[in-house]
């Protein structure tokens, strides 16, 4: 950590700020340049004291050095993470992984059929909404546990792991019996109960980046959930909020590169909410596998007519099956299988 | 609700729409224009069903018309709410509330010096965190339900009201005990299990603005609470996220006046997390109370030294006390009083 | 267009908006809904007098339904455009088109060792700064005219057409000389003087999309040089300004399928200014080939440490070579040659 | 400058590094913490060779320590500066200066009805474009020199100085002929040829912040002007782009304080455009003037329905007039005078 600071500061000033730093147990470095002081705080995790240091009244800025993160970080692991989901979907290999499913769970005919259709297609995953966060009060909440029964008939008829998001700590055990992997949606990126609950949870966690959320955020979001020994997380680019309006949010598939960079973590990307419109989920998802994302999230729906949510950005099974064949070549030319 | 579509829709997609606006209910009223056809969805509510009618391929765009919230409009309730906590605190009316105290509760010592500085200062309510969301799992998580029985002794101390932050459904039972506002940060903005919970309390609510939420959307998160039949909500301005970097988050005064406009709620704005600069939040402050705020949120530590987090952006008392000066200068020129 | 009134908005208020439009040769629709009365004005370019309804107090919200461009739009021209560039360049049919070269010019030796190398690795054309745009005015400003002669040179020595940027009407005649295509910058993409002068120029123009410009306003400035008769031009994404900080922008890729929807121009993507990170180049760079755009440019330096601009994000030649192969595989993948 | 170096980093990368600085002379201090190593450069302006140290490999970030900005920082001028525009407005002194006047010039009489009542109201200067930056080609560009001529006359009837926009360094001259000050707007922020033009007139200019310009950006841009050796240089907030739609953009009010904390320049405010909706310019202008701007900026027009641009933001004169009495009466409460 490396405090910068104020033009002017006095002798006594800078005595105090070392006093500091050696009463928490570091080392100061002091360096004066031509218009400014710099202190250098030395020792693991000085940045944790960020706080101690910023409301000295001489102290313009700290800058961290370190990471804030650790058992996420490439730093802490260089081999990438591999999560095995069911029997046999590994994530975060040479395959990339494909899940398809409806944004929430309506009829048992529908789901039935859809699961049928992204077996068929090539899916490694089924997800689907038993529990909805809607901006509207007034809008489909999700069908919970019938939908929840409904997803693990879909598993067992089809033999794919289901995914599907939890809103609520409380809602995680019950998610739990039914689904092999938990979701933990944008808006609740940065719940932190949730987070710990999932933590504690000991199922793969798919997890989504908030609307508002930086990358480094997010992997701190992430080194919660491993702070509680469940190191089973994936990250799930889905869209920030920018000043565009032409997408329902802005794809950051920079983040694809950025994650892997930083973190052994495996991530995916959910071209359906990141955009929000129909023509633009296929090429957003080659775009996707082409910047290294290790899966795919799309969502389908046999009939968008009688959706409860999402319709407009819901692909049809056949539209799905030709992504998944688009996919497929992509992949094949930066070296990945699907 | 208005649909616009495509250039080149034929007539058979114009009439399928039809039969769907007829199918839910509604009234279609159907315009051809130089370039295009575009139909009004007309029967209340209609936008609830906006979902139905963007899965038309022929459909463009669809354009509310009505706003989607109901029960925090303007239009539902065209006077202003007051919110009485306490015995004598009036939150919307002409005076501008005051709330000081530290972002977390530490020692038994700071908090009673704090709760009786804020008091002689003039503030009218206190506030101070329990339980903390933090962006690193290795930071300060709040000290619970020990802080919250500090909070009742400085709130008996001194007959401030307390104002204190809930994370979790769980929590809401046993801060309800404790505390006279519950407070929303704003990570769980769009928490909707949260909001629900706090709906059905029946104590007053301050909704802080999530980073990336809209004004929209932030009055849909109301409209949640006041769905489960709990109108007593004040919503706070505390910044939300851009670009800019010279300030913690961007402080989007306008939100005042938009609110206001839109909605009876009453509207606080917390300067401290809105710039997160000790220099900045006095003229952010008195500007909040110049747009029309019902109130103003601050960060007040009496040894920020000690403080277990952000420090750097509470004022001393002393700082404090100057400032509630100025805004009663500032309130007192636009005819309120503090 | 569509003008929604306020609620409570009286006969008076609509029959003096309903005098208006007919005045201005429109034919008003009214519909009386459930809760507001709402108004299509009917006829082309009606939006055009957009302005000349809000002002009206009874208006709350107008709405456009037609495009506010015409000859970039999809609709005046089905068929996506092609430009030639030099002898023998088609950009935005089936061939990928790859620019390589500095930021900046500097020696003439570098430019020569990077013509060179950017040929036999398969580019098809050369960029290099001449006139630089930088947020210093200390920082190097490019070397002007010199450059231009350097890069003609260039030309000559590899038969590459060159790419170079003007900043400024009073230079486009002099670039007009020298390069073949004119490029203009982020920070100059609604420079409506700077639009009109190369509107005029008749020569090929690569259109950045500016940091905060939504794809509508991009399309309308290129709208600017097509209603000057100039109808070569390419849009180019750069990445936009959000909120994250891992990379130098953010890279809106979507971008590219929403701009081959709504228009018949190709468009470029330069993921070396979008990420700003020499590490993210190629994987972002692929990722826009399996997006759809019609074009890569890439900042490439064969000797970084002399470079006087954005060393950082300079690829070495012979990490170019090996993204050209990269970019050939996805390009092949999707269909695509290069 | 700190560089702060990737971890595994080798003796022969800081090495390399040292000899670098060195080389550029300046000083290196080498700091080995826990996990990285540190070392930062000292010497003046080391901070423009940024790019030569970004280019290691070794080098994971560079972080500056001194501002990169010179002439306009506080730590070059303690005193704030004072402008003075036409005989007797001082601007950036205890008085709030109040421009009023219409978007764009339109019809002689519109001018003069305007002008006389702005000069009633108490306005300062009197604003007026002749010269208008417009999204799409095919609206109302401006009358031009024909505008100017008449914001000369206005200024001849009521003694009120005149500001008007420049768009093209080409225009410099002749707009220097008639107005009083030159201002540079949003689109044109980072007009590099434009800025130095402007530098190199020695007339007053307002500078707007650029819709995605940081406020060190602007900053720079200002240090453009000041470095051509004009310091007349007003800065003007109008609002940033956000995700927010209920504004037309977010008025970045914090911006004030930010900009007297690093600056000696003035700065302004444009409610106008900082909201563009007619009922929220009131409170934004009152906020900004208790946040301590130095003047307001304000659209006005006698008969909205006959302007030619942004009609819909334009105050009537006597809401203009009502405004600048709210406005007295916030600039005394804070200790100062209109």
């Amino acid at each position: 950590m490396i405090l910068t600071l104020k033009t002017g500061s006095s002798k006594k000033d800078i005595e105090k700020i070392i006093l500091k730093i050696k009463e928490l147990g570091f080392k100061p470095q002091v360096s004066a340049g031509a218009e400014r002081v710099v202190i250098g705080v030395i020792g693991e995790k000085a940045i944790i004291h960020r706080d101690k240091f910023e409301q000295f009244d001489a102290v313009e800025a700290v800058t961290a050095i370190s990471k804030p993160y650790k058992l996420v970080s490439r730093e802490f692991k260089k081999e990438p993470s591999i999560i095995t989901i069911g029997k046999n979907v590994k994530v975060g290999g040479k395959q990339v992984i494909i899940i398809g499913g409806p944004c929430s769970v309506d009829t048992r005919a529908n789901l039935m059929e859809n699961a049928r259709e992204m077996k068929k297609a090539g899916a490694h995953m089924l997800r689907g909404g038993a529990y909805k966060p809607r901006s509207s009060p007034y809008s489909f909440q999700g069908h919970g546990e019938k939908a929840l029964e409904l997803l693990a008939e879909a598993r067992k008829l089809t033999g794919l792991p289901v995914v599907t998001e939890v809103m609520d700590p409380r809602q995680v055990q019950i998610i739990c019996r039914y689904a092999d992997v938990l979701q933990i949606g944008a808006r609740n990126a940065q719940n932190f109960d949730l987070l710990k609950e999932v933590g504690m949870a000991k199922k793969p966690v798919i997890l989504k980046r908030g609307l508002a959320t930086t990358i480094e955020e997010w992997l701190m979001a992430a080194e919660y959930i491993l702070s509680r020994d469940n190191d089973q997380v994936i990250l799930c680019e889905r869209g920030i909020r920018t000043f565009e309006t032409a997408t329902r949010n802005t794809l950051d598939l920079s983040a694809v590169p950025v994650v892997k960079h930083l973190s052994h973590l495996p991530i995916f990307v959910d071209p359906s909410h990141g955009t929000g419109v129909r023509e633009y989920i296929g090429p957003m998802a080659r775009a996707a596998v082409a910047a290294g994302a290790d899966g795919i999230m799309i969502e389908v729906h046999p009939h968008p007519a009688e959706a409860l949510s999402d319709a407009h950005q819901a692909l049809l099974p056949t539209q799905f099956a030709h992504l998944v064949k688009e996919i497929k070549a992509v992949a094949e030319a930066i070296g990945r299988t699907i």
